[in-house]
């Protein structure tokens, strides 16, 4: 694997993601057809992957079968996706583009948003506690452990309510930092660390840079979603473009400057990379990852 | 335990769920503090704790512990909490009044109950993982995907759905059944089972007459629910009295007529004591339990 070019194995990830994911959704002919139809509507055919390309890239580290990972890396992309389309729904972010496609309450109805991703969340804890993700079924409840902290009240949820919160307030930048540390941060870390659990048992200080990485490329991820919403337009995006602007949103943007929420990412990307340093070569995935992640242009 | 009333024994269960539910919830004054209140205003102070009593008392048939049990019910009472914070939202039943107390939404805001009912979905799943619910953690892997199945698209989150779908339309007999059997049947049964993997391994007939015990239950449940709505006032029912009727929702009472539900709620109580009798004085509270949810008057 590790002789291919990058893009070519984040293709073959990102294809491997969705296959897996089409498996583990319920078919739209069986009842509640519409229900089934509209999850596989959220969750299927779009998005970058970034979750499940980190779980893959940590766990090369820890030479984890891909066959494991791929259930890992769906349990937490079934999290990302009922969180975009909770979201998006009148009472959040009001948005009607996702993804280039109108959004679940657009394409359905508001109700039928709601259940989709309240049923996208069970499956996510369902999906990680059948996956075998490790042989060692108390290592396997450690994992559904985390994901739970990752995406509730102290994690991505708890992230989102203290993005309401800032609504038209001046936060400082531990503030911003605070808020994109829960709501985007959590489940990016959880991927990275859900990841390498999926192999053999990592030194616990090998697990703390693999968390510090997570970390920063989390908070990196954001920073560049700041530039990229302030800069791109819709079409690009895929998502309505200078939204949160335009909600009177705080950014990093806004907050620091064009120029100087640059100079972060560059600062973010260096540490992350430092950060999985040694592991040498094993952690080629992890460093173009977030490499691609600054670089990426929607 | 056997000797005490039954009574006492459900007035007790009730206390040490909500002690217990007060130590799982985060703290209000841990950020997001207001997402956390408003947590703990959805899940404490009220209730009757049907499933958390399903749980003990189905536990005491396989002998488990109650402090065990304690954590699972919880996990279960969780899950139920977050589907009545939706259920209540305005795109849902649109209901302002929820154990006599104005809904999550009414109390706070849409976003927040939104999130209220997310972030409660994650403390379950957190919670029956880190439980201990049984020694083995292969055990208790099945006990988190046992919640995830009967919490999602094929249990209740499905059974919401089905609901939706039947607004205004004629149900016969046997849909309105499959859409219960989803909707509240799914973590009624999913609560007795649970509670059973809490305690000492049951033999395979064991175990399927509880189950039976438990389908049975959550049609009884759904039967009584039903009649106490179409007579009931708010006052007495603690939330909006005659609200399916209002919005066109097939119920049992308009289906059968309020006698032939009342017959069918003595044939299912009947069906589901005949269930757990070869148990013996072990399913005393189970079979107490059955006879309470129909005797019950709110």
């Amino acid at each position: 694997m590790s002789g291919n070019h990058f893009a070519a194995w984040m293709e073959s990830v990102q294809h491997r993601t969705e296959t897996a994911l089409g498996t583990i959704l319920p078919d739209a002919a069986i009842a509640p057809q519409r229900l089934h139809e509209a999850m596989r509507y959220a969750a299927l055919g779009g998005g970058k992957r970034v979750r499940p390309l980190l779980v893959h890239a940590a766990g090369e580290i820890a030479g984890a079968d891909p066959e494991r990972l791929d259930r890992v890396a769906c349990a937490v992309e079934l999290i990302h996706a009922y969180s975009l389309v909770h979201d998006d729904l009148p009472c959040m972010d009001d948005d009607v583009l996702r993804r280039g496609k109108p959004t679940v309450h657009v394409e359905y109805d508001e109700a039928t948003a709601l259940l989709v991703g309240d049923a996208l969340q069970a499956l996510a804890f369902q999906t990680i506690a059948e996956g075998r993700g490790n042989d060692d079924p108390a290592v396997q409840l450690e994992m559904v452990t985390l994901l739970g902290r990752a995406s509730g009240s102290r994690g991505m949820a708890g992230g989102q309510a203290i993005d309401l919160g800032a609504v038209g307030k001046q936060l400082t930048r531990e503030e911003l930092e605070f808020m994109h540390i829960h709501k985007t941060g959590a489940l990016i870390r959880a991927a990275v660390l859900l990841g390498a659990q999926c192999g053999a048992p990592l030194a616990p200080d090998a697990l703390a840079r693999l968390d510090r990485y997570g970390k920063l490329v989390g908070l990196l991820f954001q920073v560049v979603d700041d530039i990229l919403d302030a800069q791109a337009d819709t079409a690009t995006l895929g998502k309505t473009a200078g939204k949160d602007a335009d909600q009177n949103k705080p950014t990093y943007v806004t907050l620091l400057g064009l120029s100087e929420a640059r100079t972060l990412a560059d600062v973010l990307l260096a540490d992350a990379r430092d950060a999985i340093a040694p592991f040498g070569a094993a952690a080629a995935r992890l460093d173009e990852l977030a490499n691609f992640i600054v670089h990426r242009r929607f």
